[in-house]
């Protein structure tokens, strides 16, 4: 017993269809329709030493995905209380961590169609420690541009990440910390992250549509910046007006505001982070370390 | 060990990693990066009692949808064997079945980019065995039509299909045997089948592209026609000309080729299957059954 309990306490602790055990222990079904078909959806929280950062625009995001795939997770309203467990048993309290949940339709006979009898959706969470990149915060990264070719469904946080990986993927040999798209000529966001333009001061983003995923941070910071009387509109910004911008910032998770200094090879702005973008920045950081108290 | 072995008996032999196992012990890992990310490839192949059918295509496009991803699986050569032991392992020899097999990058902490040190692809097939819907195949089927919403790397065979199930689900609720997608006013595919049209006496059906999947039964269906001295046009059907088409017939490695009688909710022609459809559907079932020998 004393054994395994060691390894217990060495191992990751996961939260698997309503049971809370070793990462190691989690096994998928082959017949999992997340396995065969990318049937399901995912969210990121970040666990800022104390608090999770707007908890309720995460759960919101996620019934909205689970919503439009008709998936049916009667647990859902526990993912607040499941995720704080997680951050317990894995003893992240003081530490930067982050809860990456994932909800597919379950385990059934392959078939393109939902399964004819209900089945139990399959949950999966886990938690890990992380060094937020403060370096590319500071000084900024390089993005490059490629053709949007992800599906129209940008909207829902599905894990149909493929085109998401293939272009990152592509970014990162290039040396660029992201991947933006352009779909039909103009930037929807990044491979995993919402992008946002300074254009004779005014704050540029691709407006909620069909083409990009609503991101959390994306929301706080446009609320943010209206607050600071930083004027905005929600406007996507097409290719080629890219070289009017000032200034350039892209917005996750866990990158929270990060300036852009170059896109596709071309220097913006002074190639370091502008004012604008500083400014924005610097009022989500005051906002994370108000709530910290 | 009796009793292992007959539950062995009773249960399906998948292949997994190299392995021949009951599928209920394949156990698929929480960080597979097919479970995260829909990173990796599929294909089906039929057996035909006896024999697969066009195994060298089947095989072709496998290793062509892996270079496009740059996944490596070194034991790529040996499908054809494994499919055939697992005809045999689950005495399907003699019936109607196909083999799946799954391709993915395999396993590692969850990154949008591909794993920083090489790992294992995860490798999964299994057999069954089915009923051909000769139904279908004889007296026709109505389809729907629908906004093509899916990515623009439809040629390669990706586990990325989410929206195929999406539309596929659609289709199914409003009675309809497939979904048939429209990408700027074109006909590209179905859901998992290709379609084919005929005009004026010509055949019709997409031409390769990133928008469609290069079916193998496709593939041999230009042959067949070519060789029947039917006129071929690989090029794509508005929506607004599909009142012109006097047949339509969809086609995949389990539906053959099964003809349309009813598309978008417009009767395709006469209301049932037409001639140049018929023609090749027998000519198909011809080349099956000189193949049996």
């Amino acid at each position: 017993m004393e054994v395994r309990f060691k390894k217990y306490l060495n191992m990751e602790t996961a939260y698997f269809n309503g049971k809370f055990l070793p990462k190691e222990e989690v096994k998928i079904s082959p017949d999992d329709r997340g396995f065969l078909f990318a049937d399901g959806i995912y969210e990121v929280v970040r666990w800022y030493k104390g608090f999770f950062y707007d908890m309720d625009s995460h759960m919101a995001r996620m019934k909205r995905s689970l919503r439009e795939l008709r998936i049916n997770w009667p647990g859902a309203d526990l993912f607040p209380s499941l995720a704080n467990d997680l951050i317990k048993l894995n003893k992240l309290e003081n530490e930067p961590a982050m809860i990456y949940l994932q909800v597919t339709r379950g385990a059934a006979r392959r078939s393109h169609s939902f399964p004819s009898r209900e089945v139990s959706p399959t949950t999966y969470a886990y938690a890990w420690g992380f060094k937020p990149d403060n370096l590319s915060k500071e000084s900024g990264v390089k993005v490059m541009l490629k053709e949007d070719i992800r599906w129209s469904r940008c909207d829902i946080k599905s894990i149909a990440l493929l085109p998401n990986t293939l272009s990152f993927q592509e970014a990162s040999e290039n040396g660029m910390k992201e991947c933006i798209f352009v779909r039909n000529g103009l930037i929807t966001e990044g491979s995993h992250s919402n992008i946002f333009f300074v254009i004779d001061g005014t704050l540029f983003t691709h407006p909620e549509s069909n083409h990009i995923l609503s991101g959390i941070t994306r929301k706080n910071i446009l609320r943010i910046a209206d607050e600071a009387g930083i004027k905005i509109r929600e406007e996507a910004v097409a290719e080629n007006r890219i070289r009017l911008a000032k200034e350039a910032f892209i917005s996750n998770t866990s990158a929270e505001v990060t300036p852009v200094i170059e896109i596709g090879g071309n220097t913006v702005g002074d190639g370091v982070p502008g004012l604008i973008t500083r400014i924005i920045r610097d009022k989500f950081d005051d906002e994370i370390n108000r709530f910290k108290g």
